[in-house]
């Protein structure tokens, strides 16, 4: 049975979300565990990890290998694996890839929005793509088996990222930006590159992400990843959904202003929409990702590219990202 | 083959010293990676041992479970398991223990010398046992597998440790009070109470714990460990080095005052004799595990009870420990 992978949410975790993803039959899923933290308050948020893997071990356990997915089909549970979609939890510090990853982080940006210490950010006016030690901690990160993630990174820094990199990285969540024009979603180029060098992404359900926002059909989804796979394969696709669910607005606060400023950042959103926006309504849990199977299926695509999609294409690619380099 | 195994050391680390592990056959090595240092300085600490690591991958690699110590025999390496001296790096933050398990730490001192967050040091005037956060840090320690070592504790401590945590406790590095009447060597009644509940003693060749100091002879220091064999009996007894080698004396310093006093604490030494002790002439390096076990069957151990005493009894205390509560 090919596994169900999500491969980005960031929710305001509980045990009713966990149910919810045992009722939606998610295997695996990439969360996010840190943003603007520095190590000390990710190595916090790990701690709050443990506790919950401690309250719920029916439900949840970290997952460190692709093993991990196995093992969580047999046993019916989920299993979390962490991600950082901004480089501060490793500071100035390269060594932390290498701590970071033996804790468990599979997945870090190189950038969230604006620029950093390692690349440029998607907001930003210019891109200068690398940076001296932005190319040594991707180095870093291939040998240790820590994926490199620029779904908030700019077009330059992601193709010198691509390029650089010698595993293959990814875009967990954002979608075809000629499908919809976002600052976030990427281009033709970037997801040729991406995907020529066995690079997955991972389409976005955020409504942000989505032509139509939250009202967008879940068969227009459906046919942006059917376009989506006629362009570049299907290989290299599954979804990425960035569920933010049960978050208060603080956190998207949080999320676009961390440290950086004293103004306020509507980061996708505007003044009128501060906060986070509503989901599709065929989207709103991670009971939901049967929707998603039943919008492919109805879109055209046969079992195999379907059951690819929800969770084999990122099996593989965790298979082949999380240990160190041979 | 029964592997060799040291049950403590903290030497200045070096390429050096690495080969003459592999000189001395020296399968595994419990080293302490931290002393007064809090958390992030304790991951700076395991960052240089991965940077070693990363360097000399044919002499040295980390060690997380007793199967290591088969790896290190099958591939002519030494497993180095991590240990800390004090409960610093945990701050004030019981969820660092299991994260620091994570990264490897096996062995983890209630106190060194002082009164600490969890228990009284050998040094201090009064013994008040484990406190409040003791306790509930013993039964974490226990939960994931993180040795509670007791070498620097005081009388009363000690007995509450062993009484309290739910699996045997090691004193790392330490001999009888009664062959040597140091403050930092244990009572009868404390080792008496130490292998009826199964925790092990390590031998210390460090000469403030020697009878003679530095002048101590092979032949007494066997006959030491010939006589707690006859009133222990010998399945929790082994070596726990406490080889401190190239250190400068500044170290030392380090070890004794930390950051807790600005004063000069001789600590088991004096101001005439400030700086590390001359070690035996018969064990300077780890090329000189030999010469223990030569001595142990001159003094008439069998060779089940050499191969026992030089690391077979630690080896079954690794795997009876290191993993989780079951």
């Amino acid at each position: 049975m090919t596994p169900v992978i999500d491969g980005l949410q960031y929710a305001n975790w509980s045990e009713r979300i966990f149910r919810q993803m045992r009722a939606g039959g998610v295997d695996a899923v990439h969360v996010t565990i840190t943003y603007h933290e520095n190590f000390r308050e990710t190595v916090l948020n790990i701690e709050a990890w443990n506790r919950w893997f401690e309250q719920f071990p029916d439900l949840i356990f970290q997952g460190f290998t692709a093993d991990d997915i196995t093992l969580a089909q047999q046993t019916g549970r989920t299993a979390i694996f962490f991600g950082a979609q901004n480089p501060s939890c490793i500071e100035d510090d390269i060594g932390l890839v290498e701590v970071l990853h033996r804790l468990g982080l599979r997945f870090m940006q190189l950038t969230y929005n604006n620029q950093s210490l390692l690349a440029t950010g998607c907001y930003e006016d210019g891109d200068t793509g690398l940076t001296r030690m932005g190319r040594e901690v991707v180095a870093e990160m291939n040998r240790v088996g820590l994926v490199v993630d620029m779904s908030h990174s700019g077009e330059r820094s992601t193709l010198e990222a691509i390029a650089h990199s010698t595993r293959p990285i990814a875009i967990t969540h954002a979608n075809p930006h000629d499908w919809h024009a976002a600052l976030r979603n990427k281009s033709d180029r970037v997801l040729r590159a991406l995907s020529d060098s066995g690079g997955m992404l991972g389409f976005s359900l955020y409504p942000h992400h989505l032509h139509g926002g939250g009202a967008c059909t879940l068969a227009k989804f459906c046919d942006m990843i059917a376009r989506a796979a006629d362009s570049y394969g299907i290989a290299n696709l599954g979804i990425g959904s960035d569920l933010c669910q049960d978050q208060p607005d603080s956190i998207v606060e949080w999320m676009r202003r961390g440290r950086w400023t004293k103004s306020i950042d509507y980061g996708e959103g505007s003044a009128a929409a501060p906060g986070f926006p509503p989901m599709p309504n065929w989207f709103e849990t991670n009971a939901d990702f049967p929707n998603i199977a039943s919008g492919l299926k109805a879109s055209g695509f046969n079992d195999a590219d379907v059951a690819a999609l929800m969770g084999g294409n990122w099996a593989r690619f965790f298979a082949d990202s999380f240990g160190p380099t041979t």
